[in-house]
């Protein structure tokens, strides 16, 4: 089995296809994750990590994957990075598939050194070691064209991981770049699309989908349910539910049939739903119960919205 | 002073519109700085760092500043990332601008994050410090269109950085997406070129330069006649000059009449040239000087290509 065919079994047993984003924004995490240290760069870092611990913990068995963006993690320097090694281990080691949000782009072997480093195996003087990140699946922006996403896609055929293609994000300004159309017509998300499409069906599973992926955001139904036609084997990366006003209707067309295909994350709703409820002087405890409830209904919703419209769907 | 105004003093004073990039291929780098240090992350973290202390030793003077590609520093997890962190920091102490290569993208909070964590303050629990890297520019891609760029330049205005957005990149593949048309006619670089230098205008220096700067390829003068039109108050930062197979001529048109306005990158051209004289049992010394003549070269070819087609420039 590959690791595409393991997402989608631990999607269907866990009934999710659901992502948890493990985004640490200072101003929004408890305030006992920060009284054990000292307010520098390493001791904010260790908080860091004590905090994805807990979510991680909350959310063990309720969702197949968790997604670290990394700018919240390297603002704090090498001590962030090496928080975001352990977490990316810590949540590996609990069974979770790992997507690093890194939205990488280059080209060349500066692009093979994103993939290798991040992905794959990293070269020493005279020996190759594991990627220190060891994620696997990572996201990648695709601005430089074609050629800039080659060596990723040769990294992910070599040592069996995966890439999201940034190819419709969530966001409104998307459409400067992301709707310019090619002298054939197409815009740029379509001509995207077809590029992974074929790449992905170079490289698939057993369960029929690949691990060359697709952002598409949660906010554009109606792209979503094209770039769907048009890349049937990709598993898409769904952002922009809730925080950002996607419902679960809205994520629907970024699946298929099967209701499979696609994992829709959700990164301020999960872990920071409990401000409104127990405020940042909540415990701990509290606070791991309000990430468990938050994703619980987050999976409610997300799986009655698919029931509903997928009645073919395989789990 | 400004950030921009020093660069453009520093370029005149060194009679270089030069930088150069510090990116540690390990295959490439002389045998002797791996020599004291264990074959594992951390030992070749160390020797990369010793190995760009004596490349900025050898160009002290000739060039006013260093682009560290950050995929070199990143794929040995947390002990390259505090490589890079101490590279910028040697660079910046002996007075070079530190061009940060990242090509960092993403909208909201976390473009914010990058932002402020490459180039701003980095809030902790109770305080503010200085970003960890601390670097003078970052460069940063516009795949998700303006308001993913805003964020970076409010942190620019905030505390005097700047950064370099992809507009028109050096490898042929660009084209996929750098030239796809808006509704308009605009390509997604004249789109992009007439969004920066809005930006740009609203923010210059006392040299009538603007932080807010540009990535133009050497590989397409012609693009880069009708960019450096587009674009008057920015800095282009210029890669592909060398090994990618722009020469001196075809950087010219990234200039303005003053000779001033653009930076051209070389990094393998001056990093490892001394491979075809010396090979890797070199010694550190000959190293050294080895980078010392390729910058020399190659400022004495782009400064003669200026004089003969800006007689007015003004250094």
């Amino acid at each position: 089995m590959m690791l595409v065919d393991i997402l989608m079994e631990q999607i269907a047993a866990c009934k999710a296809p659901v992502v948890v984003g493990l985004d640490p924004v200072i101003d929004s995490i408890p305030d006992a994750y920060f009284a054990d240290y000292d307010d520098a760069l390493e001791g904010v870092a260790a908080a860091i990590y004590d905090f994805n611990r807990d979510v991680i913990d909350a959310i063990e068995g309720l969702v197949p994957a968790v997604k670290p963006q990394i700018a919240f993690y390297e603002m704090f320097g090498s001590a962030g990075v090496a928080s975001f090694e352990k977490t990316a281990r810590y949540a590996k080691a609990k069974g979770f598939v790992v997507v690093e949000d890194g939205k990488r782009n280059d080209i060349g072997n500066t692009a093979r050194a994103y993939a290798q480093g991040h992905l794959g195996k990293v070269r020493l003087n005279r020996k190759e070691v594991d990627s220190p990140y060891n994620v696997d699946f990572l996201t990648v922006s695709p601005f430089l064209g074609e050629e800039s996403l080659e060596p990723f896609i040769q990294v992910c055929r070599e040592h069996d991981k995966g890439i999201f293609i940034l190819v419709r994000t969530s966001n409104p300004g998307n459409r400067m770049v992301q709707d310019a159309k090619s002298s054939e017509g197409k815009t740029v998300s379509e001509a995207l699309a077809s590029y992974i499409d074929t790449q992905a069906r170079l490289y698939t599973g057993v369960s029929g989908y690949s691990s060359i992926g697709a952002v598409v955001g949660a906010t554009y139904p109606r792209e979503a349910a094209a770039l769907r036609q048009a890349m049937q084997t990709s598993v898409f990366l769904v952002p922009g539910y809730g925080a950002q006003g996607g419902g679960a209707q809205d994520v629907v067309p970024c699946f298929n049939g099967d209701g499979l295909g696609a994992i829709v994350n959700s990164s301020r709703g999960i872990l920071y739903s409990y401000l409104s409820t127990h405020g940042k002087g909540c415990s701990k405890a509290q606070y791991r119960q309000s990430v468990t409830q938050a994703t619980q209904a987050m999976q409610r919703e997300i799986y009655a919205a698919l029931r509903a419209h997928y009645p073919k769907m395989v789990y």
